[in-house]
């Protein structure tokens, strides 16, 4: 089982219009709306590579039964905690070229009961050996140690903890040392600034991603990954150093790519029983993860692979040792 | 009592945002929310002008707590049709500047049950020698005749009918003679076209705004009274055929002036217990709908007037003849 924790979901607006002009009034010609935030989006790759998967997320009252519906369209487990605080929405106008232009609201607080029955949710769904992701950003007001917190307790009941944030709450979560941390560049930086207080003091290079990822693990994440777009994956993981990409870069929609890792990750990790181990095993590991990622760029919609995609793209990735 | 119906409210959200550029994505800084549309401008307007205001309306189940809360903060009286089609939405994204980009939903259909609950909340409101005010846009699959028929019904129990909508609806409802129609030059025109199939069919000068309110009398309306922005107003009933506008032109937020002349005719046809008899008591209705709608330019928000703009601006209009 992997619980896939989406601490600040959305509902995500999708607004066709022929064309904006700014400072001007837009009639739309139609709306489509969706259930999103990036681990949903983590459940529903995983829904589509025949994982099972469970997605735990708070939601406003105000669109609980649109969730619902729309997760149960899909195909989604999900256990969703119903807030008396709304669900944010994340606004994409789109013109009739294809161009996108977004307006995503931060997220209202939660009250501090809604996060213990997260809390709850998540520990009531996986038994030990199970996954949990957490990923995206926490609402405004969330408590800094929350994503530290939760990993704590998932770890202490048997969990492997994949943590897909940025920032401070990343820095927080290290040091209850979870299975696989898997930030950009910048997010990577953001939270090694703060773990050090100051970049230049922690002996990290900043504009060297394996010396980030490096700096992750040395602050108590037991694998690092990070992703630098198209350049791809930089893993350290004990003394395994390794530089995952595709041979060739994808044109498409890059949203949701990072979650579909994520997904591959967390299967990898089910799979294992844990980290891969050795040089081989992370191979192999983040050859599918660059194959979903890659798979969910061919898609239209973030959340959704096809598994023949992946199938191919998995001889299109090459993986090389880091250098020393 | 003056009920005032909204056939199509939205839920009027504001983006604050640094600035917008097409193709990119945005942080939302802060996040406002209005229970909006037409004819709940109207009821404000009253509101702030000491009158006494039904503002009658469908919502949807997912709105309908933060309607009422939002109205009942607002100091204003209200009847909620509860519906399972969701309320609309309008996006505004002002920058930092102050420009504004609209992104405006057309509404989703109605059940038939609920314009029938509507139907009854009206008629259960309004005592004979009440006043019926109907605004603003229909949702998609309205029936055609559904502004025609509350008119025919609310008429038949005595209510005085002011009609501020357009097109086929307004053409529909002529048919019923209401007390007064308050289209602009352009919901005119199209509301006569339809009404004679052909506009130049019609002996109508589409560029003439008071042959376009002689055209509306013809076709049923017992008062017209067509505006035609900065140029104001032009009123045509029985032999009274007047022009009214500010002697100087204000600059400010026109949204929602439309909606305070609607407001000030309604006052103006409750307190006559029916339609001014003759010129000077058209003169003093005009004199005071221009002086409500300048008033509401004045605000920063649609539905907002200061009953001292009001009694400041009433010097400022002047009323002539039409030509013959």
């Amino acid at each position: 089982m992997i619980v896939t924790l989406t601490p600040n979901p959305a509902l995500d607006i999708t607004y066709a219009v022929d064309s904006v002009t700014l400072g001007s009034s837009h009639r739309v010609g139609s709306v489509r709306e969706r259930a999103g935030g990036k681990g949903l989006n983590v459940a529903a790759v995983l829904t589509s590579m025949g994982r099972e998967a469970l997605a735990v997320a708070p939601v406003g009252e105000a669109s609980a039964s649109f969730f619902r519906a729309d997760l149960g369209a899909r195909g989604m487990a999900h256990r969703l905690i119903e807030s008396p605080s709304p669900t944010r929405r994340s606004i994409a106008v789109v013109d009739a070229s294809g161009d996108a232009t977004l307006f995503n609201e931060a997220g209202a607080p939660q009250p501090g009961a809604v996060w213990d029955a997260v809390e709850e949710a998540v520990a009531g769904a996986g038994a030990p050996g199970s996954v949990l992701t957490i990923s995206g950003s926490l609402p405004g007001g969330a408590p800094a140690d929350l994503v530290a917190r939760l990993t704590e307790h998932a770890q202490r009941l048997g969990l492997l903890v994949v943590v897909d944030v940025g920032g401070a709450p990343l820095a927080a979560a290290l040091a209850q040392c979870p299975a696989i941390v898997k930030p950009n560049r910048v997010e990577a930086q953001a939270a090694l600034a703060a773990v050090h207080g100051s970049a230049c003091r922690s002996g990290i290079d900043r504009d060297d991603v394996v010396s980030l990822a490096r700096g992750l693990v040395d602050a108590g994440a037991r694998a690092a990954i990070v992703s630098d777009g198209a350049d791809g994956l930089y893993l350290v993981h004990h003394d395994v150093s390794l530089h995952a990409r595709l041979r060739e870069p994808l044109s498409g929609n890059p949203t949701g790519a990072g979650d579909a890792l994520t997904a591959a990750l967390a299967a990898t990790v089910e799979r294992h029983g844990g980290l891969p181990a050795g040089r081989d095993a992370w191979i192999e590991a983040l050859r599918h993860g660059v194959a979903w990622s890659a798979a969910a760029v061919l898609q239209p919609v973030a959340g959704d692979v096809d598994p023949d995609d992946v199938e191919r793209l998995l001889s299109a990735v090459e993986v090389e040792e880091n250098p020393a």
